[in-house]
């Protein structure tokens, strides 16, 4: 029961490789012991959008690629695997060489994506496409489902700001980290977790909470504390007793600070009518000449919770939303799949595959993603096509790994944030709305729709 | 963009510091320059049951016990801080030397708990017991939801078996790691999880998927050529192309197999109606001497679809829950909290604390739950009382840690499995059921009635 230090680093995707379910690893085993490690193509694509949702935020290819740049098996790892004792001596020598050598396409990260879209294609030796779909899909679903939920409260918000409070009620620390990444990228300014402002790059932001005012006598005392220790940042909470109260209290402190050059950053309501509570609170301030002292707002919010409260005048500059955005309550899992579209046959030819389960067929082949813009630049549809064709339109899938190695350099996370803002900015605003449900028109190229059907009729008629 | 090898340990909770929300890192240097650093004590308790949920149990101490042991701030992090110009310099050193020194009282892991019910207690000088709020929120809160679903997986499913399948679904790698945890402890059979198995000693179990199947020219080639790599682990997914055809030939390559010695362990159906496929595949194992052959299904599952399979004679061995086990999809979320109970006043005399925010009321003192049984050792109520109170029943809180040190070893997940499942037989059937929602009888003690009277009298009527 010592205690251990060490240098572990977090957020970081090292040492992967046994995050995957064990069938990978056992298909792998046997394709390898059968000689069946040709070149196999797969994509990552969501079936279907969750039923709130009009589209998605494409978010997780930077964590994908780290993982893959680094993907390999310790030497403690082959050696659980042998303990299993259901793997031959060869494969598990296999192993410890194995690393990524594939290409890889994908989307941009904040690229706004819809149903059957690919957002990432493998191509790579079989046992090596094969292995890295648990990790894939684990990492890409969750971050595209919170920017996806996070982008939703952004609009909902208007121009107020929306900070991540979420690492609470995340499920874990790895998503309590992407989260805040990625609900940063989707137009969130901040969080309130500081081990992913420093691994993303994040604006932190923070407050104070009830038990720091209930360990001070009085109220007034624990404001005062509070600002003497950080004149240039202090929230005031100032809901723990009576929130009128509070306020008047925060005003004291405002203009004690004022005296000594400093500005009362804000106060913050956690309980009770915030329509009406902020409406009062900016009247007090406002009375006061506080007019720059920012007045923010958590409890239980959500997209649907914050265009209530605009909606009827709530005086709200900053929204601190926790756990609906980091956990997408009502969306809490997205139906990202990694498929098979094609593969190489007995002649060592590269040919398009097709999957024909009951409600579950897949797009074969290598494909490409069109999206058409009107003359503003707005959104009009989009037309998945195989690769081989050229269509107008911004075609949405890239080159970003050869051979294993990544082809760009790691992008900041500010540029990642702002390419987002600006794609949502062209998504007409019917898509945009939290409460409309519309499709977004996605069209099959009349090439693909060929190649369906002529998989259809040679592997069987829809079953 | 090299490519980095290490031996980074995943699954573990070193050099957590930074995962906290930044009030926490603000909040305690506020203290520190007041020297408030006096004895504070904390609770953590979920105030409500989410409304699915009649029970909960109580999973993720183990984590929070070596959190607590490790926790540190590294060169990084205070490099970190200190970029961020908020933090004076004698915070930032006394962060340097900064570990947890308190004491922990908490209930055992596999415990059934309810609502305001302390799951866990620290009393530690305050910046210690504040800095680690978030992180033991963020594994409690995630690991006691995902055994508290799982747990009614396993309940519906009867004398069925339970596997996670949830790694690609689950909200990042540490959410992929600890719902197989907690789920193995709520009851699963295992996991399909490779790391988490290695991690946590968890069985891994896994079968194939459509993609390998879909890699060769036919299904009986692809079913003939994973049973010779895996002679004594083979089980066939039967559904790619039509179900029935394919129980015929699992049947073929179980012949192939027994003629060698070996026995076919399972198929497994992932589409289309599983109550009648799972009669058909039955029949079609057993009129050929194929009874051991187990019959596993999987696709999208949870504990109402079960039953209802059940209900309907479905002949199911084995279930593999994915992501409404993993993302706890009914009830994303528990509102576990983390409220100060009792604190230092400027005599320097411990004294409790409440909470009487709207809604909000917390517990105040230092309290024990106990639990009463009926002669048969069936649960019949619990009790909140103060700690100095001693009334018959079975205390659920006990000291695992003081003065930062932890009083037992690491309990092996076996023994927690066991104590879980010892533990909901002892539950009344009524409250196991997944269609009724009845509450536990949970009494506040009188001697806690008229402490929290005292309080709500001193510090205002109820407000």
């Amino acid at each position: 029961m010592a205690r251990k230090k060490g240098n572990l680093k977090f957020g970081n995707e090292y040492n992967m490789g046994l995050l995957t379910d064990l069938y990978q690893l056992t298909m792998a085993a046997s394709y390898f012991e059968h000689g069946k490690n040709e070149i196999a193509t797969f994509d990552m694509f969501v079936r279907k959008l969750p039923k709130n949702r009009n589209y998605l935020v494409a978010v997780g290819l930077e964590q994908v690629l780290e993982y893959l740049e680094n993907l390999h098996f310790g030497e403690e790892d082959i050696a659980y695997l042998k303990k299993q004792g259901i793997f031959k001596d060869e494969f598990l020598e296999y192993l410890k060489e194995f690393r990524f050598t594939g290409d890889v396409y994908a989307v941009k990260e904040g690229t706004i994506i819809f149903a059957n879209e690919p957002i990432l294609r493998i191509t790579a030796p079989r046992i090596e496409a094969q292995i890295v779909e648990t990790y894939i899909l684990n990492q890409i679903n969750f971050q595209t489902m919170i920017a996806s939920k996070a982008s939703r409260i952004v609009h909902a918000a208007k121009k107020a700001a929306v900070v991540d409070f979420s690492p609470r009620r995340d499920h874990g620390s790895d998503a309590a980290l992407k989260a805040a990444r990625a609900s940063y990228i989707a137009g969130c300014v901040g969080t309130s977790n500081v081990l992913a402002g420093k691994i993303y790059e994040i604006p932190i932001i923070g407050t104070m909470a009830h038990s720091y005012i209930m360990s001070f006598d009085d109220e007034l005392e624990a404001f005062r504390t509070y600002a003497k220790t950080f004149p240039e940042n202090t929230v005031l909470l100032i809901d723990t007793y009576n929130t009128i109260e509070g306020a008047k209290k925060a005003v004291i402190i405002a203009k004690e600070m004022g005296a000594k050059g400093y500005k009362l950053k804000g106060v913050r309501l956690d309980s009770g009518d915030l329509v009406e509570l902020s409406k009062k609170v900016r009247r007090i301030l406002d009375k006061e000449g506080l007019d720059y002292v920012k007045i923010v707002a958590s409890s239980d919010l959500n997209e649907y919770k914050i265009a209530e409260l605009i909606e009827k005048g709530a005086k709200i500059d900053i929204y601190g939303v926790g756990t609906e955005m980091g956990t997408s309550k009502d969306a809490p899992a997205i139906s990202g799949v990694y498929k098979l579209c094609e593969d190489t046959n007995k002649e060592g030819k590269l040919v398009a595959k097709i999957k024909l389960s009951e409600g579950k067929i897949t797009l074969p082949g290598r494909k490409q993603v069109y999206r058409i813009s009107n003359k503003n630049g707005e959104y009009k549809k989009d037309i998945i096509a195989l690769e081989e064709e050229i269509l107008d339109g911004e075609p949405l899938l890239e080159k970003v790994m050869e051979n294993g190695r990544r082809l760009q350099e790691k992008e900041k996370i500010t540029e990642i944030r702002k390419r987002t803002l600006e794609n949502l900015a062209r998504l007409p605003k019917k898509y945009k709305s939290i409460n409309n449900y519309e499709a977004y028109p996605v069209e099959i190229s009349t090439k693909l729709k060929i190649l369906i059907e002529d998989l259809i009729k040679k592997y069987g008629g829809g079953k």
